[in-house]
């Protein structure tokens, strides 16, 4: 049943600058769950009231989730990224070729995530079409808002024999058949998306690149991908294009508006211009890359440039698939970055001396700045938007939220530091009850 | 009522080389909670079983919390620690003067840390001793193992008029009697024990931490404090005492058996040495460090040198009051310590290049590192350990681990990655159940 008036104490940061606290409002949504007034001291006699000690916070956005990797959250964290991908992580991503092991994993992992108020997802699924449509049927009957795409990776010279597209073309028709159905059964700006999805360019072919390219310039469609991770990856393709990521994926034609792509650890300054200039953005994943990237995100400098951002768990090269567990990691890794690791080393020489991340700043990247670098049309309670959001009940005892009587801001910090599952009450997407 | 037999699949990390999985096996109790038989493949007939889906690990060992500061978790994160004590922390402290407050707060915090498995801690409570003795007789009638410390704090430049001890011989005769309180109520040995607790050397005169050392020496009780936390902290026992931390807490006699000092993140390896040779061990808080320290404790370092550690959460001055939550946070900060933190620097240049900590090493800190420290009868399920422990259903649908069939010391690592309350099914303490 669809929402039309709820009446509630919410949070939400609409830009960088401002965490806002909107006290007693109503919000009003129409017939397809788009906000259509918020009135602070509103009333309406049909809404829904949330209960004393629930506030009502946007949905969570997720820009960085490898769906089929779920089995292996929180375990097989011990290698590095290449040899992780050859030991666990192809081998698993295989077995979705069975739409029985797909439908099982694919349902418990959109339940989660639900449950855990990650309304919007950017998800990686596998080579295979048939397992990647079903990923976009479940998300839509169970209505998380997700952008998907079928994984690219057809380089015989990177990829194994049981695990990758045939060829080029295949990789490039297999694509091409994941967008049309997912248009079939969401429509074009539905709740589900498709995105197109170069693993990453070690894997990918130049041919498989180009067609890719060409794909996106036919179709608009988003892309995503991951880019200058790890020092092997980022020198990977430093040798064999002769320049960046960046500059490869821009010369294939794959960096485009609201595409997004994962870690950049690895990115330099004219690197990120050339996201920002293409109106590309970058899924910032904290726990991951402290297993995986051998640094850390240079978040603030991104920031202060423009660059559009949001958080990803990277499930599950990340253990945690919670965005509050994500915005927790971005702010102490954001810490360590700027004060360094030994203190054998001179303060002054230790860390970046780069700001930190605050709590604030990681629940916009959360929220609206992981909506507004997918182009997606929610992430804060303003007109015109759409109602993702959740119900966070502070009071609940099994949960982890010990208010002692903060209010406002501080209660804010409070749910994003501490809240956990049972906290989460209720979920909406399109202002329909998920959770 | 006390259990003598439970039959159950547990994991337990006796010694810092080895996790051991104990299938289906016996755990035999005597009346006073003491393991007196583990026995493989074992079985009787009174045995309590663990249902399928639910396994056996010894309860956590928290060496690090200030009781009287749960109210601000999560939040006033924002400032150095200088100023985070003056502004926030020693304004919260100060209300511990009345014993209702002290009541309500050290309840909730003992329920809510036995429930999250901890079922030992090393407490700091406040200056006042009634609200001490207070949550010494708390800890014992909920079961919590806990070595508790009435704050010492006199220097009246470091110390505001409102909040502290007036004199140090207040402050050594305060401790005394909470000494004699918990001796009264607990016995020598028992599930409570005292601790003395100089807050860190700034904030006391040479007279106070000299009469605590004599007070250590004439009762043999542990010892508890900061150490080499921040420059600001390190920088200013440097100038005042003319050395380290270490070396100061060693003048006074500080430095004893199972004495644990939080955080070291500027200790040098002589000051390692100094409190390994003194059977002294370190708190380490990562979570903590990441806001205040400045650095990242080197816990490889103190390993190979055979310097006792353990696990602590550092309430509040870290956001989470669960040692899963620190067990993470230690296996990442390991991470970004070995690693570094900024791509822009040559990645043989930008981190220690130590060896990270894994899962299961983090596991033994938790547990039987973290009692060994403390000289605690517990930690691992052998013969002569007071029997400790947590059941951890890794099937609960409101939780958050998710098998998928892993088995062994793969659903080990995804207990420990991914557990939540939901998933802390029953704890034990000296054999009976508390939650």
């Amino acid at each position: 049943m669809r929402l039309h008036h709820i009446k509630a104490n919410a949070f939400h940061a609409p830009t960088l600058a401002a965490v806002e606290e909107l006290p007693d409002t109503l919000i009003t949504c129409d017939d397809q769950g788009t906000i259509v007034a918020v009135t602070p001291g509103g009333d309406h006699a049909d809404a829904l009231r949330l209960p004393a000690g629930q506030v009502l916070l946007p949905g969570f956005v997720d820009l960085h989730v490898h769906a089929p990797q779920y089995p292996q959250l929180g375990s097989a964290l011990d290698l590095p990224l290449e040899d992780w991908l050859q030991h666990y992580t192809f081998p698993l991503e295989a077995r979705y070729a069975d739409l029985d092991f797909a439908r099982d994993v694919y349902s418990a992992l959109i339940d989660d995530m639900l449950a855990l108020g990650t309304t919007a997802a950017l998800h990686f699924a596998t080579v295979h079409v048939p397992a990647t449509n079903l990923l976009a049927d479940i998300c839509l009957a169970k209505g998380q808002r997700a952008v998907i795409g079928k994984v690219a990776m057809d380089d015989p010279a990177a990829c194994p024999d049981y695990y990758r597209d045939a060829s080029a073309a295949d990789a490039v028709a297999g694509t091409r058949a994941v967008i049309d159905h997912i248009h079939t059964i969401a429509g074009v700006g539905g709740l589900v998306a498709p995105a197109i999805t170069p693993r990453f360019i070690p894997s990918c072919t130049d041919e498989c690149l180009h067609g890719l390219g060409q794909l996106a310039a036919e179709t608009g469609v988003r892309v995503q991908s991951h880019i200058s991770e790890s020092d092997w990856a980022h020198g990977y393709v430093q040798d064999r294009m002769g320049q960046s990521d960046a500059e490869s994926l821009a010369h294939f034609g794959l960096l485009r508006p609201h595409s997004v792509f994962a870690h950049g650890t690895h990115l330099s300054e004219s690197d990120m211009a050339l996201l920002r200039d293409h109106g590309a953005g970058v899924a910032h994943c904290a726990a991951s890359n402290a297993y995986f990237a051998g640094a850390v995100f240079p978040l603030r400098r991104a920031l202060d440039m423009g660059l559009n951002t949001g958080l990803g768990t990277d499930i599950s090269g990340g253990p945690s698939p919670s965005i509050f567990e994500a915005a927790r990691m971005t702010v102490a890794a954001s810490r360590i970055r700027q004060r360094g690791v030994d203190a054998a080393a001179p303060s002054d020489q230790r860390g970046t001396g780069e700001a930190p991340i605050d709590m604030a700043t990681a629940f916009h990247l959360a929220t609206r700045g992981g909506a507004q670098t997918l182009g997606l049309p929610t992430g804060s309670f303003a007109v015109g938007m759409k109602f993702d959001a959740m119900a966070v009940d502070t009071t609940a005892a099994a949960g982890t939220i010990r208010p002692f009587g903060a209010t406002g801001l501080r209660l804010l910090e409070k749910i994003l530091h501490t809240a956990s599952r049972p906290n989460i009450a209720a979920v909406w997407t399109d202002g329909v009850r998920r959770v």
